[in-house]
């Protein structure tokens, strides 16, 4: 009898067996060209792009590709080091500078990924500290507290009776934090930062934002979910990403300088990868100065999130009327859900499949984004879409949602 | 009394406290422009880079830009979203067929960064399985074991016999995975490949290859470690980086066509993290297909390599000779090494400082790298730098190094 095999483990998981079975899988579909206005070429046809983060339409812009290109035929395809030792560009800096201005933080240190600059945060979870987090709160943010020493505890999703609680049983002697994502990556909803806010105050404990889908996105300024309940100041760190509304890649840390100082020697995740390459730094400059300049941009994506919530609504689905770009539709089961997938393709609407684990739940859900990108009549030829499959294949329509919460409410 | 801060943690490392203090600060060095042949402009002047992992100079090949420029011209700046939902381009499917063949696996799995792709190893770490890794390893790797469910055992640096005793030591009722770098990063050393296959064979282990930065360099086809050995069929798993030779950022997992299916369904992150922008993806094409078909560019930085270390030794230095393009000269503490760094510098030289943690041994060290840019004169100007500063502040020169082998040195 030989020893065992660690590869025996090397199976997909049942729930997608169960989908290449039935012809129905969701996942890796390439995207074969882009068309332009929310179209893509994907399963060999032309069809509605409606699962992205590009909420604002960036990755595509002209002036994101411009920026790009200068800086790569100026300095390169990559700087073949890490940001510490050999990677580190004057682009970096200016625009960590100019990250942190808008953010409203002393400093921000780029990294590569948004998935890398969560992961830098586990360097602040340290043996004397609690992380209280949210339980919806982002795959990369739980990698930290799992790479990080801080004992990690987690409430209930925007659940503020909760979270004074968790944070009530922290002993003086040690160090907490509140992290939460500000608008939340699976159903789109908002955290409650005033809630938060005011408990980690009382109980003196710092708030560390994951704003990955929120910075670019809300508040008058496109600062994000702080902005939008204007709370910038009780954000003690801040994350972003690149790949969302700044439409390329990477990532950052924001807060006060101490902190990023501290993270840039560190923080495993950035003393220990490559930096981030020209085209992206420029295209991430590129931007960031579209962000500050075009609130248009804002104002166009958060229509057509109003305009496909309320016709999901309409349908029979348990969304809150107004709100992001991004909406959840929870489904009976992974191969409903994906046959919910597979017609909506047919009808030339390319959405998201999420699956167990990762989704806050175990509940399959079909993920729903638009851009501004998108316009009225393709945000209603979405609707029909869904409104033909919801009758050939009725999805599951909970009277409760994921807790949502609107952008535009205050407080 | 208030509660405690978390953020007291926030302060330098003592040794970057000293070094700030003496003025001799060695990292985050911003480069502000590159002037090819190895040289850029930092600290306001034209300096020799001494100190990068562009090993084959490609991260300034004009054919990288190009291909990068196109797709970013034509796919965008960004894909704004992960590979497994909506983030997956023709382009990576090319990229991962390539990769595979190449590196003569079934099957390849693209991520963003190197580090994620250590990090995605994880998956394959679990609670029934021992990881017996050299010490040495990258803390990507360390980090990977950190996350996933394995037990992790470390042997001494490419001690075969502390290996085979770790080995012997775990029951055939768990899964066994030997993990090594195979060209390590910090000495530029060569992992025991021959006696790490022999060791895992006899003992039903699989073998996982970091070929970070031996894939592109060694080997006559330029396909690593592994081909250097001619030990290709003993490596059962085997992750590269796109940041070193192939001179952009992104990284690879390959291996059995199961095994790289399971990860992609598994590992947290490739799941949930953006997907490689298609200005990286198609660099990486275009550096795969100059490393395929453009063998003196090995042959030029080996040469380049030969010459550095024969200098080193001459100096005094216990460099052994022949070998790779990167050697790490130990010194007697931090301080002494920013010392030396600084001095360097001020020649017009440029290279790293690699103070603890994260160094093996806990070792302060001057880490020197050459590239095939660097002419013959360029190698010299470096070694009379090296040779006056070491004059003026003598180096440790143990009789011992970081264990190197000789990349010419078969089994």
């Amino acid at each position: 009898m030989g020893r065992r095999d660690p590869f025996t483990k090397c199976r997909l998981p049942q729930e997608v067996e169960a989908v290449v079975a039935a012809g129905v899988y969701p996942f890796y579909l390439p995207v074969e060209g882009r068309l332009g206005g929310g179209e893509v070429v994907a399963a060999g046809r032309r069809v509605l792009l409606a699962g992205s983060n590009d909420y604002l339409a960036l990755s595509g812009d002209p002036r994101l590709a411009a920026a790009g290109v200068a800086a790569m035929e100026e300095l390169g395809a990559g700087n073949s080091g890490s940001r510490v030792l050999n990677g580190t560009l004057a682009l970096h800096e200016r625009l960590e500078r100019e990250l942190a201005a808008f953010l409203g933080h002393e400093a921000a240190m780029v990294v590569s990924t948004g998935y890398q600059a969560n992961l830098a945060l586990s360097a602040l979870f340290g043996p004397h500290d609690v992380v209280v987090a949210d339980r919806h709160m982002h795959a990369s943010l739980i990698d930290a507290a799992r790479l990080g020493q801080a004992e990690l505890r987690r409430y209930r999703h925007n659940d503020m009776a909760h979270l004074e609680t968790l944070l009530e049983e922290v002993g003086d002697d040690r160090g907490a934090m509140v992290l939460t994502e500000g608008m939340f990556s699976v159903g789109g909803d908002l955290c409650d930062l005033p809630g938060v806010a005011k408990h980690a105050q009382r109980h003196g404990a710092r708030v560390v934002l994951d704003s990955a889908h929120d910075a670019g996105l809300l508040g008058a300024g496109g600062r994000g979910a702080a902005e939008h309940f204007g709370l910038g100041a009780a954000v003690d760190v801040q994350t972003v990403t690149f790949s969302k509304c700044f439409g390329t890649l990477g990532g950052a840390v924001a807060g006060p300088r101490h902190v990023v100082d501290y993270l840039r020697h560190s923080a495993r995740a950035a003393l220990f990868s490559a930096s981030l390459p020209p085209s992206c730094t420029a295209a991430a400059l590129a931007a960031l100065d579209i962000i500050r300049t075009e609130p248009q941009r804002r104002r166009a994506v958060l229509a057509a999130a109003d305009r496909l919530r309320a016709g999901l609504t309409r349908l029979g689905y348990a969304i809150p009327p107004g709100g992001t770009p991004t909406v959840a539709l929870p489904m009976a089961d992974a191969l409903t859900c994906c046959r919910f997938w597979a017609k909506l393709l047919e009808k030339g609407v390319l959405a998201n499949v999420m699956l167990p684990p990762g989704v806050p739940g175990e509940q399959p859900l079909i993920r729903l984004s638009v851009t501004a990108a998108h316009t009225t009549a393709q945000v209603d030829r979405i609707l029909e879409a869904v409104a033909t499959v919801t009758g050939e294949l009725p999805g599951e329509r909970p009277a409760h949602a994921l807790g949502h919460r609107r952008p535009n409410a205050r407080g």
